[in-house]
């Protein structure tokens, strides 16, 4: 709890230098021989690209995971991935519990940000419970994972491999050990390795408020609006996108598959953008519409408070309810039957407008850098990073460092959220001291 | 004046199914035998895609216009250029005003709608003032572009190009008679011909409150808040679009040119996706960057009541301010020190929603029957539809007729703005009997 207390920043700043410290610290170790299977060591600025994306859960990578990097070296990126994922704030607390220091009011606004919570009640025994629920989940799937993969591995390899993926699926983390880029393509009609990392990374995905609040609900028999808006988006884009992706899909990479692996292959690919990272057909095989579409669905992302990037399925929700409000002439933006504050539309539109700058910037300059990929799949790879996704057309590791450069600052700004960012980086708030006389402007 | 008493539809109603039917009037003269120069016809589909490019100012063309079309062919497609442009409710009012009929409410209303005014006050002055003005306009134009073009060309042939030119580049309608989809390219280092052009295109696309203010400048010497922003924000995006284009094309195509050339192409390229539709250096032959940053310069368009598509400059100013506003945690948007009212940022979010969705919903589908072609130039011929651009990279011609529909649809929303589109179709709105209670959702 010193480290926090030490600090006199605003927790925007804290948090934007800590995640910068942990991943240039993950990148010195990567880059080292040890890390490295063949024992030669990794060019800084490929290393430091891996812990950016393991420790923003992301999943891009410049280099074969299962090949490139010694068990050492995967089991740094395991680590960093459950920093990243569950939150080093979440793990300074639990440092601080353990240690049994009180928790300072500075320390709980920190974590208030962080989990992009409302109320600071509650957070620490939120903290506990979320970190208990996590370890049991990974648990219960690193061992379904083990009996299966020992089918097809010697049994110490395979429980490697169930705790690996566990923690990278449930972390929405998208690292795979299978290696050549192939992530699940070989198990894309195998039901019990979908339906265990589907699970896993809708799980993971909700966001920490809703997982406490499912815990809750055999109790209380209530969900919150949060809670709400978040399930219903997430199942809306989940059934809408697998539907997409089949009709899309149909005679193009599913054509190959029994109506299972159709089915199950359509579902993976609709989950897997929400945030996690792991696929199981070809991304760059997909029809470009079928790319586009997945983009649209990376750049909204999962719920706040999670391990996602993208602006937030409750952002989409309010941006929809705004846009119906006006059509249908009305005065209150409503959802559910709660009308939403005022300022709620201005921070949506203003985390979605930062998101789409960044989207536009990143892919400007990496198609100057790297004029020789087509536009697409430029866009993909940038939305990925930004939607801390990780799912690639196959582009990333034959891109520029300059281009390696923009991936890794935009799984850095996505993962803490451009809002969070532009705070840290310029904000200072104003007072407002006075009222302007209102002016006419015509719109559209 | 008695079509418009007729109605008893709601004014956006009215608008929309005014301009459906001049398009397809329009649509069925162009597919007449007369219409073109070999006497065979044209296909209805592609004789309506024309019209629908020609009356919603577009530019984007599936023949030749030059060549393919007969001189009788080509004066239907500036009449339409005109009618639409100006706007055909303001024609209708001139009709009525010459038969010195009053002008009713519900008219008034209509043509609030259409130039998207606030007051009803002074509209029949300013459309009398606006017409001369064009008039005017188009005509020193015309005789500008005679007297240079007849050094290249019989002088009847250069007074028809003068003239028809002057019409389509004032209206912003992108259309040309030079043959072979040049545009105008053969003059792309021709100072006349681009200062011209590029005088026409500008005070077109600022639209007719801002013409007006700047005619009554001399006597007021004050400028109201929304010519202000409307004129800032032009001249930052010519100005910005110029110096982009020049570094990203230096070594591609403008590299041939002098630096006199250089500097014409980057200002005139930058100025065309404004609305304008005209080019001087072959759009398809752009990198990618430049056509990606051409794309976000046409979505955007220019001012509001002026014949752009786009979701207008000044929407782009009050998003811009509203994310100010929210990263800098102040109360009220200000532009130019005055506030904007609160329903603006909620409208300047609908429009600019609206307008994703319709991009992303057409690029989609013209990306799934139009497999062939590269998603960028795909999205870009969609964007410049939206934003009635009409700049091409080459592929509109050779698009399947799903595509051809999907555009055609685009260019009308486009040009009669998505949320009239939207009052027309859906619009009935709902009164609001009571409030809900406030909700909580967690944003971003
Ligand atoms: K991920
Ligand atoms: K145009």
């Amino acid at each position: 709890g010193d480290l926090l207390k030490l600090s006199r920043w605003s927790p925007p700043r804290f948090l934007v230098t800590g995640f910068a410290l942990i991943i240039l610290l993950g990148g010195l170790l990567l880059s080292l021989p040890f890390a490295t299977s063949e024992g030669t060591g990794l060019r800084y600025l490929d290393a430091v690209f891996t812990a950016t994306s393991a420790t923003c859960v992301t999943g891009l990578v410049v280099v074969d995971t299962g090949r490139f990097y010694s068990v050492q070296g995967q089991i740094i990126i395991m680590l960093l991935i459950q920093v990243g994922g569950i939150g080093f704030m979440t793990m300074a607390t639990l440092i601080a519990l353990v240690l049994k220091k009180r928790i300072s009011l500075r320390e709980r606004i920190i974590l208030q940000e962080a989990m992009n919570q409302h109320d600071m009640e509650g957070i620490v025994r939120l903290i506990r419970r979320v970190f208990l629920y996590s370890v049991t989940i990974e648990a219960a799937a690193a061992v379904l994972f083990t009996l299966r993969w020992a089918a097809d591995m010697p049994l110490g390899k395979a429980a490697y491999f169930g705790v690996f993926h566990a923690i990278s699926f449930f972390n929405n983390a998208g690292f795979d050990l299978f290696g050549e880029y192939r992530s699940l393509t070989p198990y894309v009609d195998d039901p019990l390795v979908n339906i265990v990392s589907m699970a896993l990374i809708i799980l993971g995905g909700i966001g920490f408020v809703v997982m406490a609040e499912l815990l809750d609900y055999r109790k209380k028999r209530r969900l919150s609006l949060h809670t709400k808006v978040v399930l219903s988006v997430t199942a809306t884009l989940i059934v809408l996108g697998a539907a997409v992706i089949f009709i899309l899909e149909y005679t193009n990479t599913l054509a190959p598959l029994t109506w299972r692996g159709k089915i199950l292959a359509s579902l993976f690919q609709s989950v897997t953008p929400r945030t996690a990272g792991a696929n199981t057909v070809d991304i760059g095989a997909l029809r470009q519409a079928t790319q586009f579409f997945i983009i649209l669905l990376m750049f909204i992302g999962a719920g706040p408070g999670s391990t996602a990037g993208g602006i937030k399925v409750t952002t989409l929700a309010t941006l929809v309810a705004g846009v119906h409000t006006m059509i249908r002439g009305k005065e209150d933006i409503v959802i559910y039957e709660h009308r939403l504050a005022k300022d709620r539309i201005l921070k949506a539109l203003t985390i979605t407008m930062l998101a789409i700058g960044v989207v536009i910037i990143v892919t400007m300059i990496v198609s100057t850098t790297d004029q020789d990929k087509p536009f697409i799949r430029i866009l993909f790879e940038t939305v990925s990073a930004f939607g801390t996704v990780g799912i690639s057309t196959g582009i990333t590791p034959h891109l520029s460092d300059i281009a390696r450069i923009m991936l890794a600052l935009t799984m850095f700004t996505g993962r803490l959220g451009p809002l969070t960012l532009a705070y840290a980086l310029g904000g200072q708030t104003e007072k407002q001291l006075f009222r302007h006389p209102e002016g006419k402007l015509i719109i559209g």
